[in-house]
């Protein structure tokens, strides 16, 4: 099955999808093609299009996110089954405000510094396609419009 | 934290964390380079550095996998805090004892003619990487020596 809501619903649909799913596995490309992922932190913040990760600007996956821009983020609920794969281009963005604002105290566990760690920075992900399988056995559903 | 087992203590430690892991996501790069994942059922049998998955021949991701074999398959158990991250390549295999071997019949869920399916396929990745993750904010470990 294979829908086509506008991207209005699309966006929504995504919000919904995602909302309650704390961690997200991040994978990229290296600098030698292999395709590498780990868990990040996602947001509490509604979804509008974009998906907004915190990470060190000297680490590694910023590192191969400004060699490579594509990426792909999977959202797992295995509870009931929710499967999400969101495929875009990220950017790292360094936006004080935007940072205060998607700042939660969680992310201490990561930068025990927070918002005065100067290579603290944000991933935006500029979401291109998005696929999601919500029951055993499901096909799966295109999201299109973004 | 990096740790350096050998390849057997690799191949033990990795068939630990994805053992009662029932769905892996799958990223592929498709043919216009974007990254996409999907859910795919993993495998009861032990691990011994090869990871397999049933697959259609026909479907998508076998053609993205033929185009280029780079992948990368994502576990995750939200409920004790574990994610594993598998690099590797991706190699289509129609080899009919080793199916008869694998097959479960859960998977007649995407399957339904199972065995008999002529489209029916393994999907066998040799692993090259893994790192994995398990506690809240934990650092990663590697597992090299595959
Ligand atoms: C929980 C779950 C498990 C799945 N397991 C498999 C599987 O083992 N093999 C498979 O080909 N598709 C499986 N699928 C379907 C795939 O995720 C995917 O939708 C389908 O194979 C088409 O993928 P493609 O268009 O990228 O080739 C599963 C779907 C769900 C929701």
């Amino acid at each position: 099955m294979t829908d086509q809501p506008d991207r209005a619903e699309a966006t929504k649909k995504l919000g919904e999808l995602i909302k309650d799913i704390n961690i997200a596995m991040l994978t990229t490309i290296e600098a030698d093609g292999a395709l590498r992922s780990r868990p990040m932190s996602t947001q509490k913040s509604d979804f509008d299009g974009d998906l907004w990760f915190f990470l060190g600007a000297s680490s590694p996956k910023a590192q191969e996110i400004r060699n490579d821009p594509r990426v792909n983020l999977s959202y797992a609920n295995p509870d009931d089954q929710r499967y999400v794969s969101v495929s875009g281009r990220g950017e790292l963005v360094r936006d004080q405000a935007k940072m205060k604002e998607l700042w939660n105290p969680l992310f201490k566990a990561w930068f025990p510094d927070g918002l005065d760690d100067p290579d603290l920075t944000l991933l935006k992900v500029n979401v291109e396609q998005a696929e999601y399988w919500d029951s055993p056995s499901s096909t799966f559903v295109t999201l299109v419009g973004f």
